[in-house]
Formats: structure tokens, C-alpha cells, sequence
């Protein structure tokens, strides 16, 4: 048996990285945090974090675990394996905690190369969104060897409300993960395909909302996300540009396997249409821009 | 003020139908029934039905009101101005509640008609599926003139739990089911499409149904209908038919209003299919079939 882990490393400090290195000091890890911006590793010795810098090679040969919440595999791959990276300078064995959203293909890559470095890789993205993550509440879709989420426990208590194991081989946390964000996707994008029409023919919003919301219509995603047209109110929770990427990673996986997506690849269009005529920065259920022209919903006197 | 409304006739003795009917039934009403199936009408009379038979020109003169339950536009036109049409033997003011799934053009159009006889009309489509029928416990969204709701209020009480008053122009309840159905014919096309990545990718399916029915991923629909992929069982609780029937009722709204509705039009076409290879009688849910090839998830040995 490895000795219990302790210390942990969050490598990127966004909404999720952020909020899972604030639940690792809650449940009372020692907590490394690493973030291209000094001011946000600041901000988290502030709340208690035992270090945190742009550059994790002051403390890498202290820790127990590491988990990368960056935004892409190009990010994983130099945060663990560029200039300055990290994966030379862990001890021996130090489990790799995959929780970027991630191509399946991509988390295999990085499961191999760390795996001819002696460090075992959990592939374990996560569902949930900040606040979740702030409160240690995450999903967890992990896929690894029984004896690395042993290791990791003391991460996944601290991090998670519930940890689906998805098998022992590399790559299917990432799977998971991608058919789940296919669905997000595409009920995000329907939602507004649904509302835009709604508001086309006349219907009041809030009526239309109410019905969708206590009836057969409707998608975790309508509830969360068609709030925030009701409200006018566009600030990114999660923008459209991640779901650029994401059904960009669910597009790739499709063509590796030869697999049609009809239904994912038209709403990978509608989401690369609005952030190509500028809105991708702008909160994800703005993809309705596609349908209401230049005047988004909620900022009309309505 | 009409007097209170003591009797009703329920046309279309479908699953929906038949359902109202012995809701009706079991609250009071002098309940009449008719149906192209005279075994079923005999079944209706059975349950306690004042009457039923497959012209309902004998107990047209001692109805309150009217309600339709046929699945097209279509069947309405036929039920109430055709050859044995009720309309013309109704009394005058009796109310006629149009609650099949039918296009707002069509609604509209009846409404003027009926109008045109002296006959007051409730635009109500209804949603819920045939169990929710038969417990009185639909949901009913609808659109006519308030003293047309108060008209038929026990009818209302009878066959729903909650109902949505759209506004007071006929056609506004049918474009509030018309954008309902958009959402849930797209939602299921997607749970088809996400189950059937999985499968290809090697997540058992069972997994991937518990991360999504407990994740953002998920949607009304998808809890429902990926339990019948999971069972195996197609056996339809609504079929692929009533979606392309339905999807091409969105389609058309669309290009009346010359909107684009690019995720609707594409599940259309993936029902569409689906019923093309012969499998329009089965569960709706059997639209996955456009993803598997021949061979149907849950009847393999997984």
C-alpha cells in the first residue's frame, strides 16, 4: 500500500479548478494550486492554500496526487509535459488526475505517456459547474485501475458528491463525458431552437417556460439555461465557446468511430455560428442569437 | 350564465380518448363516446358510459360539450362537418374542445368554422400520455375565450391536474403544444443518438443511464424512453409515427412563419426514417434504430 495521500496539486484555477482547490483545503488537504494568472494563485493562499504559483515546480516533489482542471488535452499536455512541466518532477508513482474535458483519443495519448513515466493516470472528467465545485459536490465520470482511485480517495471525498466508475481502461471517463456533453449540447441548443420559435409566434416567454418546465418537454438543461433568456441576462455561467470545443470533441469522436451524429453536428454549427458573429465569450444560451437575429430576447421591453 | 355543464361526448377513443372518458366517467359525468371501433365502444359502455357508438348523431342533441381526441387535423374536419359530421347536430353554444395534436393554421381554421355555426371553441391540446389520461391527471394548454373555460370547467377538472390558459386567441394553445412537441421529439432523437455512441464506444449502456438520468445531461424524455432501449422492449407506449406526424405539424408551423428550425427538421428526418425502414409502429423510442443498423439495442446478450 502507498501511505495515505495528503498534499494535492490543482493545476488550473478557473470556475472548476478554483472551486475544487477551495474543497481540497475545506476537507483539510495540504493544497498546492498552479494558474497562468499570479493573481488568482494569490487569491488561493489567501483562503488557505499551502502554495500556489504560475509555475508548479516549486512544490512538485511535495505532492501526494495531481489534477489538472485546464481547458483542453494542448493545455494537459503542456502543463504535464512542456518547458516547464510538471510530470518529470513528481516523485515516483504520484497519481495524474485527468479532469479536463478531453477526446477520448487525447486521454489515452496522456494515459500512456505518463504511464511509460511510472505515474498512473485517473481519467476523470467532471460534471457539475462552479458553484458544485466550490462546494464539493462534483460528478465524477473516472476511469482508471482500482488501485489509483484508492490512491486518490482523499481528492475524490473532497471534490465529489458521487464518483461513477466507468472501467479500468483509459479513456472511458472521457467517453462517458463526451456522450454526456453531446446531450447538454444539443438540449441547450433545442431549448433556444424552442424558445425563439415561442417568441416568434407571439407566445409570452414566461408562459412558454412554465409549461416546458412541468411537462414532457423538458431537459435540465431548458430549466437552467432558458432562465437566464427569461432574465435578458448573458453573463457566461459557461460560455459558448466551451461548447465549441466540446461538440467539436464530440464531432471527433464520432468521425474516429465512423459514427453519424446528426443531431450533434447541428448543434456544433449553431454554436460555432455565434461565436463566429461574435457572442462566443457571451453565456452559452446565447446560441438563440442564431434564431433572433441580432436582438437577443429579455433585453427587449418584454 | 349557460347552465352548468352535466354531459359530455368524447370523440376519438384512442389511448388518450378513452382515457379522458373514464376520468369523465368517474367523476360524474353523463359520459358519451364515440369511435370508429365498436368493440371499443361497447368496452366504453361497459365502463359506465351513458352511451357510445360509432356515430354519436344519436346522443349529439343531449351533449354539453365536446371534446376531440382523433390524431389529425383531418380527423377533426371529418368528426365534425363530414358526411355523419356532429356540428350541424349540436345544440346551439355547445362548446367543442379540439385536444388532438394538430398544426395552429388548422386549429384557427376550425375555430373560424365552428364559430361560423355558433359553435364556441376551446383550442387545448393536451400532454401527459394515456396513464395520466386515465387518472384525470393530463396537462391541458389552452386558448379560448374565458367564458368557454368557465363553460367546460368540469370537463377541465375531470381529465387535467393543471391547466395552462394560453391566451384567448384559438391557435395559441396549439402553438404552445407545437413548441413542446419540437422539444420532445428532439430530445428523444438525441437519447437515441447519445445510447447509440455509447454502444458503439463499449460504455454499457446501463452506466451511461444512470450518469445522465443523475447529471445535467438529462431530459424528461431521456429518463422515460432509454428505460425501453434498456428493457429491450418497443412495444409502443407512443409510437414512431405520432413523431413524424408531429415533427411535420413543427415543420410546417416553421415555414409559415419562414423559421428556421434546423434541430427539428432533423429529427424529423431521423423519424422519418426510421418509419421508412418499418418501424414507424414501433415505440418512438425505436428511432435509435437510425444509429444501430438492424439490430435493435437490449435484444443482444448485454
Amino acid at each position: 500500500m502507498t501511505p495515505k495521500m495528503n498534499s494535492v496539486g490543482v493545476i488550473g484555477l478557473g470556475s472548476m479548478g478554483y472551486g475544487v482547490a477551495t474543497s481540497c483545503i475545506a476537507a483539510g488537504l495540504e493544497t498546492y494550486g498552479s494558474d497562468i494568472r499570479p493573481e488568482v494563485c494569490a487569491r488561493l493562499i489567501a483562503e488557505g492554500a499551502a502554495d500556489a504559483s504560475t509555475s508548479p515546480a516549486a512544490f512538485a516533489g511535495r505532492l501526494d496526487a495531481v489534477i489538472l482542471l485546464v481547458v483542453s488535452a494542448a493545455q494537459c499536455e503542456e502543463a504535464l509535459f512542456g518547458e516547464d512541466g510538471l510530470a518529470p518532477k513528481l516523485r515516483p508513482g504520484v497519481p495524474v488526475v485527468i479532469s479536463a474535458t478531453i477526446a477520448p483519443a487525447d486521454s489515452r495519448r496522456l494515459g500512456a505517456r505518463l504511464a511509460g513515466m511510472g505515474l498512473p493516470m485517473l481519467d476523470a472528467p467532471v460534471s457539475g459547474g462552479s458553484i458544485k465545485a466550490g462546494k464539493g459536490q462534483l460528478t465524477v465520470m473516472a476511469a482508471g485501475a482500482p488501485e489509483t482511485f484508492d490512491a486518490v480517495a482523499p481528492l475524490l471525498d473532497a471534490m465529489a458528491e458521487k464518483v461513477y466508475r466507468t472501467g479500468t481502461q483509459i479513456g472511458d471517463g472521457a467517453m462517458v463525458k463526451t456522450v454526456h456533453q453531446l446531450l447538454a449540447g444539443v438540449h441547450i441548443a433545442v431549448a433556444a431552437e424552442a424558445m425563439a420559435l415561442a417568441a416568434r409566434a407571439g407566445i409570452p416567454l414566461e408562459l412558454m417556460y412554465d409549461v416546458v418546465t412541468h411537462s414532457a418537454g423538458n431537459s435540465w438543461m431548458f430549466a437552467d439555461r432558458m432562465q437566464h433568456v427569461l432574465d435578458g441576462d448573458y453573463t457566461p455561467r459557461s460560455a459558448v465557446d466551451i461548447f465549441v470545443k466540446d461538440l467539436g470533441l464530440v464531432n471527433a469522436t464520432g468521425d474516429s468511430l465512423s459514427f453519424p451524429l446528426p443531431l450533434a453536428r447541428k448543434a456544433y454549427e449553431l454554436f460555432a455560428k455565434a461565436s463566429e458573429q461574435g457572442f462566443g465569450k457571451l453565456d452559452d444560451s446565447a446560441v438563440i442569437m442564431n434564431y433572433v437575429g441580432s436582438e437577443l430576447p429579455g433585453t427587449r421591453d418584454n
